[in-house]
């Protein structure tokens, strides 16, 4: 991976101050122009914001790359300043993060699929009819109850949702080189995790624990077996403190959030759900710590369900909720996305974010509300999301000079 | 070189499906305001184009970096996702492609100059006094009668134009380190292609050839001697279809672009040179290919000869025909040009280029015309040209989703 120049800049200059930055993100707030030809943002009534926007600076973030639709993942590390090309995450420490698996630096985490396999062994399901939770929670109960652990590992299952689970090890010495049994497709059989190319003693103990579990499944009539994918251990990242001297919080109600904010060391001090909550509980946190990152979920959510109606009412909540957090009177304040998801498209999208940032030394001017097309002439202008933390910092006082 | 790491990504993300791209290329496009205060594009009367650029996207495009004006290679290059600065290649290879000689694997290509010498030896004039393109014929008849091939290698003289003309060297095993014979001054004489630091078994080929010419030539009252420079093997980069999963397809008129297209691996389908018969060959072969490459030569053609009028008049004769383009509904549809090419210059300039996009998930306005001045406003913002390519696959469903 190529070096994290720019991070590594702005950690040689970060000090220390008592100013208090909160990043309040909206998730999946961008939008594309919906049935009435405007974006959810442009059709919502939300005084607060448009204040703000007036007197603030607004801007587009890029979270990853030109075209390219980020995870929540790879979107938030990009909000924390985390290059998310350099802060790879693999998707089976993502998927632990999500159920809040409390992952340590001993484990290797994998993305579980349950499958069904024909009379031959081949896989005729990837997705073993997507059976239900309860279906998937009986499964792994059967097979806790059933597997040997091998000698000196500790194995976890844990249920994720419908068809996908969650496989941790954890023990001494492991490694994450360990083949991906998923073949991506059927009519062949699974994978095995010890295959030429994999031959360390990890990937030998995952093909033990694959091979007592497809007969501790085989008389399943539909889940009777698993793919695992993605086999990856915590990343040994500089934390959130180390590399910019914050002192940080995170406010999330929702697992994944809390899980990436973890990622970087940021503690989680509270688990509000609603917009209300949100800014409350924002307000609150920022007493007490240098930075706050507060997450509202339901934006996204309504972009995932095609519902610009829906998307339009969550962003007037969040506006209408807001002066809450500015009573508390943060010195800089962010509010923006960690990707778009346009109601149109019912998924992520690549399309930039709006942001605005209020705080004391802005020029103002020419992004007069809070939307896709209005922050586009703003004073930030189209960023990656990487720069937004460390200007942030510049508006606090954070940053110190770079040369006599 | 630095890595490739956008290009990567996106080969890693890039996903096969049934929608198509065209992009239509006007060459050198871009222009600085003519003798009337207006660019020609802002001249032009140009329905079709503003109505795109009105319901689209558009933005400016930097072919190579800020202020560095793109030969036709690197131009192009950049259009199809190929940062310029990392996939560099000779200017014995773009020579020969300029000439659509087909080179192979095993070949080595050098940029020739006829050059006069005088009795001492030393360079007197670096281009012979620009003989025409027949003398450069006959010279190259001569050296081809008398030449004996160092064994084992074939040799090709090709005319270019004027005193330009082009060495292929094809064999076994040849590398293209060898010495550039061209001095690059007048007053001394050429440089030994096998001099220090070049003491490969080509370099000593080289030498060979370059001795036995300047005695063919020797009794020659202007053309005496050749100049050679720019060795280069044919480079071994991820052909288009490899790196986006794209069928690709070019059209194009002009040697030069067809050869840019196959340097990529994109078969060449259609000669065509006309504004009409451009974009009614794009219509035909965007109906086989996911991905058309459309060239348009005359845009360029005229900002070379300083002819502002003539400029505005072949974007017109395009935006006349874009409705037979139109026709075959494209999914996303780009017009752009490789590079700049001011008539008040007549010459290729580092001024980003206009583009505009069509296509279904756009958030539209701030651009109503397709120019450079209001381009700036535009939807897709400035980018470099190597990410519009991954911005129409991201249009087009073509990208996956990065990190989870």
């Amino acid at each position: 991976m190529y070096p994290d120049i720019y991070g590594q800049l702005i950690t040689s200059l970060a000090t220390a101050n008592d100013k208090r930055i909160v990043l309040l993100v909206a998730d999946g707030l961008g939008d594309c122009p919906g049935p009435a030809g405007v974006t959810a943002l442009q059709a919502a009534r939300k005084p607060n914001l448009d204040a703000l926007a007036g007197r603030g600076a607004c801007g587009l973030l890029t979270p990853v790359a030109t075209g390219v639709t980020p995870g929540s993942g790879p979107g938030h590390l990009g909000l924390f300043g985390y290059d998310p090309l350099v802060y790879q995450v693999g998707r089976g420490v993502l998927s632990a993060l999500g159920i809040e698996f409390p992952l340590t630096s001993r484990d290797v985490a994998a993305r579980l699929n349950f499958c069904t396999v024909d009379q031959a062994g081949n896989v005729a399901d990837r997705r073993a009819g997507r059976i239900p939770d309860e279906e998937n929670r009986r499964l792994l109960a059967k097979i806790k109850a059933a597997l040997k652990a091998p000698a000196g590992l500790e194995v976890f299952f844990e249920t994720e949702a419908e068809h996908r689970a969650v496989l941790v090890l954890r023990g001494e010495g492991l490694d994450d080189h360990i083949g991906e049994t998923d073949p991506q497709k059927t009519g062949v059989p699974p994978l095995a995790a010890d295959r030429e190319g994999y031959a360390g003693r990890t990937a030998k103990m995952v093909a033990d624990i694959v091979e007592q579990v497809r007969r501790i499944l085989a008389d399943e009539p539909k889940a009777n077996m698993i793919l695992a994918r993605g086999f990856a251990k915590v990343p040994k990242w500089p934390t959130f403190a180390e590399r910019y001297k914050l002192d940080p919080a995170a406010v999330a109600g929702y697992p994944m959030y809390r899980g990436v904010a973890r990622l970087v060391g940021i503690p989680v001090v509270s688990r509000p759900t609603t917009a209300a909550d949100v800014c409350a509980e924002a307000a609150k946190a920022s007493r007490d710590h240098t930075f706050v990152f507060a997450h509202f979920k339901y934006t996204d959510k309504m972009g995932e369900d095609g519902n610009h109606p829906g998307k339009v009412q969550r962003i007037e909540e969040l506006d209408a909720a807001l002066p809450a957090l500015l009573a508390a009177k943060p010195d800089v304040l962010i509010v923006t996305g960690d990707h778009s998801t346009p109601s149109v498209m019912k998924s992520h999208s690549w399309h930039p974010v709006p942001v605005l940032m209020a705080g004391p030394f802005f020029r103002g001017g020419q992004a007069p509300r809070f939307d896709e097309l209005s922050c586009r002439g703003g004073e930030i202008g189209a960023i990656p999301s990487r720069e937004l933390l460390p200007l942030a910092m510049a508006h606090a006082g954070k940053l110190e000079k770079f040369g006599a």
